[in-house]
Formats: C-alpha cells, structure tokens, sequence
C-alpha cells in the first residue's frame, strides 16, 4: 500500500469509525485530539443521546467556523456494497470509497490539512477559527447544532463566517456552492367526514369526495414567483391516505401529508394563514398541524462568498455557480444568528447511496480551497485594518 | 321456560349452530330433515369450502323459490354482547336475541313454519316449492348462490318467484320490500407518477397532485338522474393511498379504490367508458382493475309483489313500501335468469351488530306473511287454469 496523503490519513480514521447517526464512534475523540495540538480550546457538549463539540482558536473576532457532521446515514443493504462501507480505501479508479467518504467525512478531512497548512503559514493569524461539530445532523436534528448554536447564544460568542462543509458540488469540485437555502415548513391535515357504507352514501359525509377540490386548489396555488436568489416556493403532497382496505365502506377521515419549500419572498406565517384560507373556502371540518423545519436564509453577497468563490478560481480555475437549491442543512441553524453563510464541499453524486465514494483528488483540491478561503479572509481583514 | 311457538323452535335450533361463514355448523343438517319430512327432494351442493342446498318439492311449474342464507357475520367482541351470540333467548321485552336472529335465521325459521301450515291446508298444490339455502351469503359469496343458479341452469330448473327472505324492514314488519337492487362496480385505480425528493419537485411528478382534479371530476359527475325504481347512481370512494411516511419523498404512485352504486339506467361498461374517459382527459398514466360484483335488477310489476303486497296488507294492515335502495343481496344472483324477485323479511335495525334481535311477535307475522303470500300464488295459478 502506497502511504497516504495527509487529509486521505484523516478521512481514513474517520470512516474506519462506524458514526450512523446518533452514534459518533469516537469520531470527536480523535478531531479533538488533532484540533488541540492546533491550539484549539475544546468544549464537548453533549445533548441528549448527541455527542457535539465546538472548537475554538482566538479570543478576537472576527470568527470562521466550519460547521459539519461526523454522523453518517446507515450503509443500507450490505451485500450491494463492493467493498465494506467502514472499511476505507482508495480504488483503482482513484476514488476514496466508504460511508461518509462524501457527506461529509471527506470534507472534514480535506478542513483540518487546510487548518495545517493555514497555521503554519500563518501561527498568529488576523482570525479567530472555530469548528462545530455534531453527530445529529442526518438524523431528526435536535440535539446538534440547533443546541450548540442556543449555547453559543447564551456565552455571546458570535460567528462571523460560517463554511458548512456539505457535500454541495455536483459534477466537479466548486461547481456550485450554496449561498442559502429554501424554508421548510411541514403540514399534517386531519380532514373529517362521516363514516359510512357506500350503499347509503346519504348517512356519510366521505372526507376524500370533500377534500379533492381543495388538495387541487392547494396544488394549483403560485405561491411566489421566487426571487433572484430563489426558485419559486413548491409545495408537494407527500402522503394521503384513508381508507382501512375494505371497499363498502365510507372512511371518516382523510389524513394528507404536505411539505412547502419556500423561498425569503415568503413567511412561514404567510403560507399558513394562505393554506387555511383554501381549506376554509373550501367549507372542511379539518384540523391542522404544522411543522417548521426551518426558516430560509439567503447570503446574497459578502466577504465570505467572494473568498470562496476566488479560492475555487484559484485552486480549480472553475467560475463557481451561487445556487440556494436542495435539502436543508444545519446552515439553517446558524444562518439567523447573523452569520455568512456558504456550503462548500465535494460532489454529491454518491451521498445516502451504496458504494458512496468521492475521488481522492477532488479532496486535495477541496483542502487547497479551503485553505486558501482562510488565506482570503484573513487578507481581507489585514488590508481593511490597514485602512484605518 | 314457557313453550316455544314452532317458529321460535326452529329459530333456536339455527341459532345456536355458530355458523359464522362459512362455516354452516349444521345447519343445513337440520333444515334437511325438516324439509324431507314435507316431501322435499334435497340436493345438498359442496362449492369449495361452502355448503349450499337446493330442495324442491314438485316437478311442474310454476316454481317458487325461498332463497337465503345460513350463514351469520362473526359476533364481533363477545364482551359488549349482553347474552351469548349463540345460546337464543327471549328477553323481558319479547326480543329473540342471538346471531342471525334478524339476518337470516328467524326469516329461514317463518318460513318452515309457513310451510307446515301452507301444505297441510294444501297437501297437492298448484305450485312448485323449492328453498336455495347457502352459507356464503356474507363471505365472498363465490361457492354459494351464484354456483347453485349455474347448476340449476345447466338442469334447466327455472324458478318462476323468488322471495329472499333478507331483512328488508325498517321500523315494523313488512314497511318496506325490496323489489330490486342497484348494480354494484368497483375500481382500483393506480396513478402513476415518479418517485422524487420534495426539495427537487422538477426531477418528480406527483401522481396526489396529478390525480386530485381528476377525483374531483369523478366526484362531480352526474352519473344519471336514477328513475322511479331508483336513486341516482351513486360514486364514492372508499380508500386512497400514497406515500410510505417519510414527510420528504414524492411517492411514485397513488392508489384508489371506488364503488358506483347503480341503477338500470347505466350499465357496467357505460360506467367504465366514462370514468376512463375521465381519467385521459386529465391525461393521467394509470392502470384501473374493474369488479363488478352486481348488475342491478328490478321486479318492476308482477304476481309476487302483488301476493307480497296483499299479504303484508291482510296481516299487518300496512301499505308496504317498495324500494331497491341498499347493499346487495343475493337477489342479484337469481334475476338474471328471468326471476320475479323480491326481499322480504324482518326489521333490519340491528344486523351486523352486537347484540342482534328481532322481536318474536314479529317473526309469527312473518310467518303469516309467507303463507299468505303461497296461498296468494297458488290460487292466482288456479284463477288462470280455471279461465284457461
């Protein structure tokens, strides 16, 4: 076996560490061991059954932190994987393989080599670092960073950067990064009618023959037109149902699952109170619950999107591509406190399937980028100090 | 205990055989013997699991048939029952009580019992007699009448009257007959669409969202007006299913089941040429199973509900009501040979449920009912050979 690069050695261990969510597997242990030879200053913060830990460099501001997750979602059917997924290696084809190699293992990986070669370029730099790590965020995202960011409220510590190191490039690495994402805003609806039998549909009220112009006129709603950062707001049914399976009779109630991706032309609030009106004019007996997931976060422009960009010119030559599209992410979390937001890490084509893999070059790179966004930063605050 | 009248005799004796179908827990024993002491000839006729039995009495015509059934729905939970399901008693108020007391053991039990008195007046009558009992009435209802007409058409037996000895009374005996049923059709209609994540509703198509205007269409439809026999077609959907939980996938198909409830104005195909109609125009990618279970038949006129009419009118005083509303019957199975059919039996108000009863006075009624309705026919066979 040829040895391994530095950040290949680091996602190697990390792999090796079985951490599906909540299960950290002493992912934290052996990043906390590394971080505290860097002079970070750890604070391990368990919530609940969630291991998390914020690492900290500096006691000045402005601050950078890298927010991640050790978790990993679970391998899925073993025997469709061709090799053991926490069994890291690198294939012929050059590809780091196993669980997280891509979401996001690698990345943290690729930060910490960055972290190396910033410090030692720069052992006092003009910037503070920061890490946030946690074990929760594939899974129900309670007791992670939601948590470490309340805590981190309460000591007014403040991020002024925040790089979330998801796994946001889609062909090559820097493609896309995501300056922002949609809401999610989540809705269970209870819509009732009167069982029956479907030979006296007299003595029934059937809450799907009830509901089905509504659930159209749902469908058929423009919520918004987007904006220029945003898609338009969607909304999708995810599940109805009603009905036990016997076919004479009348169900009493309808149950329909719903979930809005929303852009910042509109609130959670404004959706809500739009959705009711549909339902009402509708004349339902209905009961609703909702859910908010998370609130959109857009940042439009700033020094933390022009470093990035400029690293991956830099490290790739590639014109990187601003997109708020896809899922949520913790970025959720930290984005309201008043931080720069971006999402920077390597291709998402393999991520949450079998035989997960990301090439071992595009790690490299994503390490040079990353360092050179620390590079940028701390240059920026170097010349603005100079200006006063 | 006081003596039981013969009707209640026979009543008890089928009530505590438990046989819940399909089981006939001899019941059918029991009838034979009774039967072959009137001079019937008995055909005892296994279909699968099932246990039917044709006994005639008589080889000319005109032929009158007492179909019904033996079978009982299960007593559901024992505990809300205030006696046993299957031990008959006569409670303080005069209810028989027991499973099947009103559906159909105590209708089954007049009618012996209206036999006893029809042949003893009338030892050589002008009409045929014959019972079609089964214990598939309320099951499948695969092996039991519908079996025993193919056989009885293979043999070229025709019955001439058909009286279905279901409980087709409201409030008191007798109110209401059925002379007809709707037709029954059923549908099971899958909506394709394409699996996806909500957050990339473009990579997806919603069959939800796909299929709600054309379940409102469908919901909306005047299928026809009815007529003076019958109500409107009624549509109703009994169960619609999509999606396996997860709040953030679009599931991949929809599924639907329906029932038209219809009446001779339509027919099956007509149905199915509209719905299908319906459903491309909506330009919808789907797949639909059909099941009829019913046509719908009508004994509009005709000696029967003449003799039922007059009978219930000498006995009880009352204009009875005339009506094809309701579940189906067996009924369905018989009309098509070219039948006079109708239902008549006991108050209906508390089949299928715990603690079912029906009162004793009204079960000698109905016994009356039924001879009077025999003497009826045989003397209008004997007014028309008299004119011949």
């Amino acid at each position: 076996m040829t040895s391994l690069s530095p950040t290949l050695t680091t996602a190697f261990e990390l792999i090796r560490r079985p951490s599906v969510t909540p299960e950290d597997a002493g992912c934290l242990d052996y990043l906390s061991q590394r971080l505290e030879k860097l002079g970070f200053t750890l604070y391990r913060l368990p919530f609940g059954e969630v291991d998390n830990l914020w690492a900290r460099r500096g006691q000045q501001q402005p601050l950078f932190c890298f927010a991640g997750h050790t978790d990993v979602v679970p391998p899925g059917p073993q025997e469709r994987w061709e090799t053991d997924p926490f069994t890291p290696e690198i294939d012929s084809e050059g590809f780091l393989r196993g669980r997280g190699a891509a979401d996001m293992k690698g990345s943290i990986a690729a930060f910490i080599e960055a972290l190396e070669v910033f410090l030692t370029r720069h052992p006092h730099p003009q910037i503070d670092l920061a890490l946030l790590l946690t074990s929760d965020e594939e899974g129900p995202a309670k007791n992670g960073t939601v948590k470490v960011v309340e805590w981190l409220e309460e000591r007014n510590e403040k991020i002024d950067w925040c790089l979330v190191g998801e796994p946001s490039s889609t062909t090559q690495v820097g493609d896309v990064i995501k300056n922002g994402r949609r809401g999610s805003l989540g809705g269970r609806l209870i819509i009732k009618g009167k069982q029956g039998h479907v030979a006296y549909p007299h003595l029934a009220r059937n809450p799907i023959h009830l509901a089905a112009p509504a659930l159209t006129a749902l469908t058929e709603e423009v919520w918004d037109q987007g904006n220029a950062f945003f898609p338009a707001t969607s909304f999708q049914i995810s599940n109805i149902h009603a009905g036990t399976g016997a076919t004479n009779v009348v169900p009493g109630e309808l149950e329909v699952l719903f979930n809005w991706r929303f852009s910042t032309e509109l609130t959670a609030e404004a959706i809500q109170a739009r959705t009711e009106a549909i339902l009402k004019a509708h004349q339902l007996d209905y009961v609703i619950e909702w859910q908010l997931s998370g609130l959109p976060f857009l940042t439009a422009e700033g020094s933390l999107v022009a470093a990035a960009q400029t690293a991956i010119k830099q490290v790739t030559g590639r014109q990187t591509q601003l997109s708020t599209s896809g899922g949520t992410s913790d970025g959720r979390f930290i984005a309201p406190t008043g931080a720069q937001v971006v999402e920077l890490g390597p291709v998402n084509a393999t991520i949450h399937q079998v035989n997960e893999r990301v090439a071992a070059a595009d790690l490299e790179q994503l390490s040079e980028i990353y360092s050179g966004l620390l590079e940028s930063l701390a240059a920026s605050i170097e010349v603005s100090q100079a200006n006063v």
